[in-house]
């Protein structure tokens, strides 16, 4: 292995392919931004062994990552608003707020998975932690597999789910299935609260504010909480393991969490892609989407601009019928547009589609929502090279890049703007949870990205989610709870950030003590860390893996000595 | 002034007046326990001169400390428990746990306070911070003074109210106003959810479990780090602010457990006589009583013996109407008993009063509850040398010494039971806590101490919160929630304990970290430290205030640098 590059301002940015790579070290030569001593037990790794690709490995690894939600949701919200203007207010915020994070609601086709057995368990949980009128339980599932795991207290790799089935989660975390074994660890996978099966008041969980209550991200830490204590009573050999919290995304968010609140709970936490800064002013509203547009500029010559210029084409087109029908036509729509209303679902069908592909931009064929080529960006804009094109033939062009990603296959008859706009739970609970404690404030500009601009509006917000479910969300909550960027006191988490990745606008990219180390993968998109190893990886996420790997032997190295 | 001694365990414990006090050092010699280097920054502090009695001073620094509500408690459940059986069984357990902290209901008489003007204000707090159905707010009350504040960022000095009227704790907090022009710091004081005015529902507060449901601590530390990012938000000049928590007693669980959730919103916290692990079997539960028994039995010769003595005595004589009669006319009570029921609540009365004295054996003259002496267990055990006496007049002895506790000034005709049984919202508040989160196991084997045996029963305690309040207490869900003993990874923060003071037994009286400090005071009971400075104060009280403000002065420095 060779060294890590690392920028000037402490972040721990890996190389890319194309630079030298050195030998592992968990703590980089880059400076901290806050000059702390190295903590006591903090040691150098030997070299690193894990995260690499096996020489010779067939190329069975090929587990998609999580699908993205924002398609879903927002279809959802647009066919649900009434007034359009509201609905366009909303539209982009709630696209990136409640939309934009990972959704378990879409399994994987075929693909082998990395997977080996498990147990599937079952803890009651107090349905209210917090409170003691509603003192009834239910049922969470959570996924057991210790065919690695050291009985003598060997460490538990605790996966905190996000919004979504664990299953899915714990088909498509194959970063823990290949650590396993190294680290001697049993994997957890915990399912949140009010998704998969873990329905705190079964089918009537989503039927009012009453009942949706208690999904909250406070509640769902404490479920784990809960859960890693009552498996470290219960099982045998378990009860000094040293215990990580992983996650990816919303998931990741609550690992760094579930570390910051409860570290008598976790020695430690690896938070991939965790947008845990997405909140209040913490940073512009406008860096996610700019981000998107980068990766479609450095995708090929003309691809920003022309998608940029397709708006106006649209809002052109869709001011007349017959503009209406050609679009449909042209777009192959299942359901022609008959209005500027309709028009507007296209609209933010594709953005929804430029964002998912901005998040999904891997670099081997995957098969996910759809299957998708390797870094389907690039393949994508080689339909939108030029963007002087008359409104027409631009548009026919548009048409051609989002029928790669909706019909790669080719066997779809026609495209249809709310054909994922599953009514599951797992989408109802998420944008719950955006319009109450997950707001994130996002906006695009038309300048600095190639979306139409939109400003962020917490009032139109507030007034859409108080009119949708009787609540209104909290600006400021999350910031109070967790702290904002006030984080420099807690120790031993990891935030892993993909440079592709637009959630990478809200995450921690800088180091800001030598225990909160902040890993940019500039290849990467969202938490390509945490997926199976695959012969295609970039050299930069396989550093990533190492350096998680050699900081997470350190932790349970520290936690074997304090017993 | 001295060096401190310290125990070879790392404990702070200071010098009682007969040994030598040397020069203050915020670090002391002792080794912490677990073996961390310094924190970055942390230095040793000059010679303190802040925690010293003033020479020439008048004596008018008497403010009374916090009162127990440990009868109130006990009696107000007496009449309202309908089965004896279940009544004896619980009363011994709920009187330390749902009692024995302190009451701000009854205030202190006339003694001078050491308090400067402060400011009356409010704040609309949200009714329920981690569930978004219940969304209308309520006034919460704080205090401000800010007459010694630097307004350039000076520090806070944050009192975490606890259960009750903020004002009271205001007046009863002198360490604050004593220290608060050696730090240029601005006070505030904060009012606990459901204590003084400080209630969600107005009077609607405590009518059933509905309404009581958003009383618990992690609501109320909701509350205080809103409070605090608001005062530092709208008062010029307190951006950054260096806040340090401080508080007494469940106050001082309160500051501790702010800091461990809360470390973006204090720098460090002061928790007094906080009684953080008497919790699950964190620690022996008859360590409480046997403490107490400790002070009566250093307090003179016979004394714990004869009241050891006295219970069965008063058992065999409630076995007869005459003996009835008999122990009503000598206890001089102003409502005869009648049957045995009657003779247990005498028994519970006379134990809180025995646990009463020990939390408030103070070093000087009090103006309390009732008025009391210097070392008042001293004056009691004056009555009770001679335990091998008959029980008559070892009864007549004990009466001798309970008149002395609420009697002293000679005015009271008679001794009422009941008398404080104050259905003030106050304990209601601390009651339903105790029958929720606040579940504290204490026992008695009348071998270790001088109680009658009395087990620790979960299960009757839960059996009768329900009954009472419709809820069940959660054993284990503190401990879940603020890590037991495994605190190592917080900071700053300073746990002091009382020698005297029976709620030592759960409190942390070892250093655990450089920066998780215990500080014991041989002579302290009840959280003597907080009090006002008094020239009776032993020198050990002396100096771990100074201790106390040379840490404070510690956090304060090495908050200003990292801004």
């Amino acid at each position: 292995m060779e060294a890590a590059s690392a920028n000037g301002e402490g972040a721990r940015e890996l190389t890319s392919d194309r630079q030298p790579i050195g030998r592992c070290r968990c703590l980089g030569p880059a400076p901290p931004r806050v000059g702390l001593a190295p903590p006591p037990g903090s040691r150098r790794c030997p070299r690193g062994r894990a995260g690499q690709p096996r020489a010779g490995e067939p190329g069975s690894y090929k587990a998609a990552g999580p699908a993205p939600l924002l398609l879903l949701l927002l279809l959802l919200l647009l066919l649900l608003l009434p007034a359009a203007m509201l609905r366009l207010l909303l539209l982009l915020p709630l696209l990136g707020a409640a939309g934009a994070l990972p959704s378990p609601l879409r399994r994987r086709r075929s693909a082998s998975l990395p997977v080996g057995p498990y147990l599937t368990r079952y803890l009651s949980q107090q349905i209210d932690h917090f409170g003691f009128d509603e003192n009834r339980t239910f049922q969470q599932r959570y996924l057991v597999a210790d065919q690695n795991w050291k009985k003598d207290n060997g460490p538990i790799l605790f996966y905190t789910g996000n919004e979504g089935d664990i299953t899915w989660f714990c088909n498509n975390t194959g970063f823990m299935w290949d650590v396993a074994e190294e680290l001697n660890a049993m994997l957890v996978f915990a399912e949140h609260r009010y998704y998969g099966e873990s329905l705190p008041f079964g089918n009537e969980s989503f039927s009012d504010s009453k009942h949706l209550n208690y999904l909250t991200s406070e509640q769902a830490l404490a479920d784990f909480a809960v859960l890693v204590e009552y498996l470290k009573m219960t099982i045998a050999g378990a009860r000094h393991s040293p215990v990580i919290a992983i996650g990816g995304s919303y998931g990741g968010m609550l690992a760094a969490w579930f570390r910051m609140k409860y570290p008598h709970v976790v020695v430690g936490a690896l938070a991939a892609s965790a947008p845990i800064w997405q909140f209040g002013d913490l940073v512009p509203c406008g860096t996610f989407f700019s981000i998107v547009t980068n990766d479609f500029k450095k995708s090929g010559t003309g691809c920003s601009e022309s998608i940029r210029n397709s708006w106006d084409a649209i809002n052109h087109l869709s001011s007349t019928d017959a503009g209406l029908q050609w679009l449909s036509n042209t777009f192959h729509l299942c359901s022609p547009l008959k209005n500027l209303q309709d028009a507007a679902v296209l609209k933010n069908w594709l953005s929804e589609t430029w964002v998912n592909l901005a998040m999904v931009n891997y670099p081997y064929k995957a098969d996910f929502l759809q299957p998708l080529p390797a870094w389907p960006i690039q393949e994508v804009c080689k339909f939108l090279k030029d963007p002087s094109l008359s409104e027409k033939l631009l548009l026919q062009n548009v048409f051609q890049a989002v029928n790669l990603y909706y019909n790669y296959t080719g066997e779809a008859p026609c495209l249809d703007v709310s054909q994922t706009a599953t009514k599951s739970l797992g989408e109802m609970g998420w944008y719950y949870q955006a319009c109450t404690e997950m707001v994130m404030p996002l906006c695009t500009d038309g300048v600095h990205d190639m979306f139409e601009p939109q400003k962020w509006d917490f009032d139109a917000l507030s007034e859409e989610c108080y009119r949708m479910w009787g609540v209104r969300p909290r600006l400021s909550w999350i910031l109070s709870m967790y702290g904002g960027k006030n984080i420099s006191s807690h120790s031993n988490i990891i935030f892993s950030n993909g440079g592709l990745d637009p959630w990478s606008a809200g995450g921690v990219t800088q180091n800001i003590t030598n225990s909160l180390v902040a890993v940019v993968i500039p290849d990467g998109a969202h938490h390509l860390d945490l997926r199976s190893r695959n012969p295609l990886d970039p050299k930069s996420v396989q550093q990533a893996r190492a350096l998680e790997i050699c900081l997470m032997k350190q932790w349970i190295e520290k936690a074997r000595h304090s017993h």
